[in-house]
């Protein structure tokens, strides 16, 4: 795999003039977006911590975008590969920085808040202008970032290629002896190995710990004899992985190969669901259909997917009340799951893309249960 | 040092309660604190990964505290320390949690909300409970966690002393001819070698770099005859540490000398100017009359300080504007420096705790301009 191309002042000029067409499309006087996410998407200008110190992207339709940013942070921000396509302003320590963006934002409508705005800052725009109304990005322009292009789907594709290399070698280690956390360090060592720069989780859930979906890992042996769920992921090139494979340490027995063959069945019918136009919701529908109607229902405790871009969750959601259809280029987790408390669970998970056709996973080692030793 | 004792859950009871009683007393209907410095500070909670999942504690005067978590985050938060002293309920993927939590809020008054909220949930709220109102809690309750216990000053002192042991190890490596990276990489090593368990940041800002106090480390190479600011610190049992020193590689030339000697003489009269009952901008004007009067006001470009505890950056602020008085038990920076654009920096910066009699110095290593190879 060759490195991609880096995104150029150009590039992230245009995102910011569709994040503004698509605030006027839906009525909103524009965006405003704090360090994140969506400001390292937009202008790639990623500051070193995220403080209570305000700084601001505004974005309105037909007007530069303006980033606000602290004084003694405005030259890392100037470093920023958007930063050419952005009018800079600075405020100091002491002036309000509130009423610095005031005079950019007006008194009347409705403005787009990057989600992970802090309430802090929020709070302060609301006193500071009373009159306008605000509302999170999630809510009001939930598929700004949802819709990928051809060079986020390759980094999004080398990502999940990465992935399952990692998932190829893990599957020879030893599992029966070591604990959890030794397991997890192997998983990171080996997301590092096939590209990534930043590892967001590893989850090796053995035994018992694998009914608890948010396990991480922890000081338990893993025993000859456990069902082990595999979950891991994190950045490459900026772009996010997330894939989740159940092994066993030896051969099962009879239940762990039902459960696993219908969360199987569950993820591949979900799979075949996925194709422009349907509502984000019949996804998580369709998975949770096969599972219910095995028996299993009242254990499939979470959401069947969440988006994945520069972020490993984001929009668009697959849960019941998500009428969103499917739009060619989202990219998107297929994950359910089954989990029995104290004995185990089990956990299939790809990242799919929409195409015209219908899905494709970018995920694609075996989802066979595989026996560990 | 010996390791402290872990905080209880007592302990965390009794924080719950203060703050609700706090909350009270500044005509407050309660607190809501989603996961950041201030959970981890009232109940040892501290989410494996702050996502789009609404998780909120709820601390209402003369009520036991409720922790709001998405169903699957239950068990981890069965786990903290202070679950013991929580009242736990939780919501599934597809509920709206919003809702979920509006009928412990009722509809009248208004609620200290943590700073570090995303705007996603603070949106939420005010969208489900269009009547109640929400402050900021570094507007509404600013000093929560601004006065520090015993056990929480003998956890900074430990963090202070610890990071001293790094400064004196750092300033007998070779800096002439390595990256600024390569030192950066020395200091965090050092903390970690002297009992931190995360590194917050690391700046070497060698030459015209130390002249962009936001500069971290790069890859500029370290000459003979710079002047190099020296900023660290991070978290030793989950007490902060921060300090600044700027060293010089061979003999200084005589400004670098006088620009030194007026910092140091600004840092030394903040320092004398703790005591209890002195408004925190008064400690600015001190700090920044020296540097004006010597000519250089131009060139201090940010607040002299700001407060320390569970987080790196908290209040009380050392800025202009700020009339708070300082109280026994606080714990701050005092951090002046001038900054010469294209040339060099200099900065010196000790936390100081304020006791009856004054300031008490959390780092104290020599504060003269050392001379490094």
């Amino acid at each position: 795999m060759t490195d991609p191309a880096a995104f150029t002042s150009d590039d992230y000029a245009a995102r910011m003039t569709r994040a503004a067409d698509a605030a006027a499309a839906a009525g909103l006087a524009g965006v405003l977006v704090a360090p994140g996410p969506d400001l390292s998407w937009l202008t790639g200008y990623r500051p070193t911590a995220i403080t209570e110190r305000l700084t601001l992207l505004i974005l309105r339709p037909g007007k530069a975008p303006v980033l606000m940013v602290p004084a003694l942070e405005r030259p890392d921000a100037e470093a920023a590969a958007g930063a050419p396509a952005l009018e800079m302003r600075d405020w100091r320590d002491g002036d309000n920085p509130y009423a610095g963006v005031a005079p950019l934002l007006g008194n009347r409508g409705a403005f787009g808040m990057s989600d992970t705005t802090w309430a802090l800052h929020l709070l302060g725009l609301q006193r500071t202008l009373p009159e306008l109304r605000f509302t999170a990005l999630t809510d009001g322009l939930p598929m700004l970032r949802a819709v990928k292009d051809a060079h986020e789907l390759a980094r999004l594709a080398g990502a999940g290629a990465a992935a399952d290399e990692a998932y190829g070698e893990i599957v020879g280690v030893a599992f029966a002896g070591r604990r959890e956390l030794d397991v997890a360090a192997d998983l990171a060592g080996l997301l590092r190995k096939f590209g990534h720069e930043q590892v967001d989780f590893t989850v090796v859930g053995s035994g018992p710990n694998g009914a608890n979906p948010h396990h991480e890992a922890g000081e338990r042996v893993i025993q000859d004899g456990d069902t082990v769920v595999l979950d891991f992921g994190g950045l490459r090139h900026g772009y996010g992985s997330d894939t989740t494979r159940t092994v066993h340490v030896g051969e099962p027995g009879e239940e762990v190969r039902k459960v696993h063959d219908i969360v199987r069945e569950a993820q591949q019918a979900a799979f075949e669901a996925v194709r422009p136009g349907v509502a984000c919701e019949e996804i998580d529908r369709v998975a949770r259909r096969v599972i219910t109607e095995a028996g299993y229902g009242e254990w499939f405790i979470h959401r069947t997917g969440h988006g994945i871009g520069v972020t490993t969750h984001e929009p668009p959601y697959m849960v019941e009340g998500e009428k969103q259809p499917l739009v060619p280029g989202m990219c998107f987790s297929i994950e359910p799951g089954i989990y029995l408390p104290g004995r185990f669970g089990v956990r299939i998970e790809d990242i799919v893309t929409v195409t015209p056709e219908g899905g494709r996973r970018l995920n694609n080692t075996d989802r066979e249960l595989r026996i560990v030793r």
